[in-house]
């Protein structure tokens, strides 16, 4: 079984290609292009260094959001294109949950963040506690919050595991770099232990979202190109600021 | 602080960029073409993307070895040639340390294992327990053994760690197809708690080595591009027969 993976959610463009449950390609870029203009070329690179037909794939994995509005719809589009002409189904994967794969059998709380902006971060918690499972238990469902309501909700879930020892907590993300003179306050003042994940394990990662999508795959959690749209979790900017003059007006 | 990071030890070619503990780029390739050929273009594509400028880099970062020969020889040549023209020093990372970094903070015990043929394999045991340290305890240090050799060890670590609670074992690298039903079997024997690793962190990335890379050169652990060579572990197929020729003669 044969997946391609597309991820474009954050600063980084990442893509994949896996065959049963072996990675065959990744190329990940985070650098200051835009991702229209480098998604298609690094797809199109690992296509041509791995001598892939695109007609015999069995699915195509995207983040389907939350994210940059941009990125998601970059990323969806490039999808929904190749979907379409392909005739191939779409797994959509939360962007946080893909993000939580990073460290995936982490041995504590895997709490992924994305600057989401206007003092909140895109984030969730995650555990791997059973072994031969490949996806994460969800302590927190991925969602928009601050980082205080953050840190009082990790508060609130170590203090409820402690039974099964000493539990760390793990930041990764683009956020990570925004926050963390916050992060090391809040956490130190909780009394807390945590750590920051090294660079392997930072960023969007198209492997890690191909990963848990094998396990969609398996689960039959798909959908077609047509149906297929980002989860934005918020209004944009233009919406938000339309309706704030709607309601002025 | 950027390492360029080059891992060519095994079936799969990869190359990294990072700066100041955050990837830029990464570009990874398991598919059947040689190194030769793959190795020095994915390099170029990766440093004509992030417009890399290549006297900016601060060192190069290598898989010193044991692995395929041929692979090891390609991926010292490379970087010995980029240390020598850009006066770079070289951080050679053992193979199978790298490797166990794809698994930083993982809960039990860390076990890579490459095929080394003539039934033995690669490996090493590896464990992440302090929050904050970049570097995984080695608990076996990287080895040619055979798999009934590696499961005794693996029985005795796992037994002497038994009151820390249960540890399950994670097995990677290219070595687990290749052996994937003895050690099943034996794992059952011995009653071990074991799980193999997904697709995203089951083989050489080369952003894994500059991770342990980075931790490297803040302890000054490097060397110069004409002292770098590989460290093969075992005598090569070739040295082996003369040997036995020079024996039976």
């Amino acid at each position: 079984m044969k997946i391609l993976a597309v991820d474009s959610s954050g600063l980084v463009a990442s893509v994949a290609l896996i065959e049963d449950g072996i990675l065959i390609a990744e190329y990940t870029l985070n650098y200051k292009k835009t991702h229209s203009v480098t998604l298609v070329p690094m797809l199109d690179e690992i296509r041509s260094m791995t001598e892939l037909d695109l007609n015999t794939i069995d699915a195509i994995a995207t983040a389907k959001g939350p994210g940059s509005f941009t990125g998601l719809r970059i990323g969806s589009a490039t999808v929904k294109g190749l979907g379409l002409a392909l005739d191939k189904p779409i797994i959509a994967i939360p962007t946080v949950d893909a993000l939580s794969m990073n460290a995936f059998g982490y041995r504590g709380l895997v709490c992924p963040m994305m600057d989401a902006r206007r003092e909140q971060v895109y984030t969730g918690i995650y555990r791997f506690k059973e072994a031969g499972k490949r996806e994460p238990l969800i302590l927190l469902e991925q969602c928009a919050i601050s980082i205080y309501e953050l840190a009082s909700k990790l508060e609130e879930k170590a203090k409820s595991l402690a039974k099964e020892g000493e539990l760390p907590i793990l930041f990764l993300g683009d956020g990570v770099p925004v926050y963390k003179e916050s992060l090391d306050r809040l956490m130190k003042d909780k009394g807390l232990i945590y750590e920051y994940a090294p660079c392997h394990m930072g960023r969007q990662r198209a492997a890690a979202l191909a990963a848990l999508a094998e396990s969609y795959y398996e689960r039959g959690i798909m959908e077609t190109a047509s149906e297929h749209s980002p989860e934005y979790l918020r209004v944009s900017q233009a919406e938000r600021e339309r309706m704030e003059k709607n309601d002025n007006t």
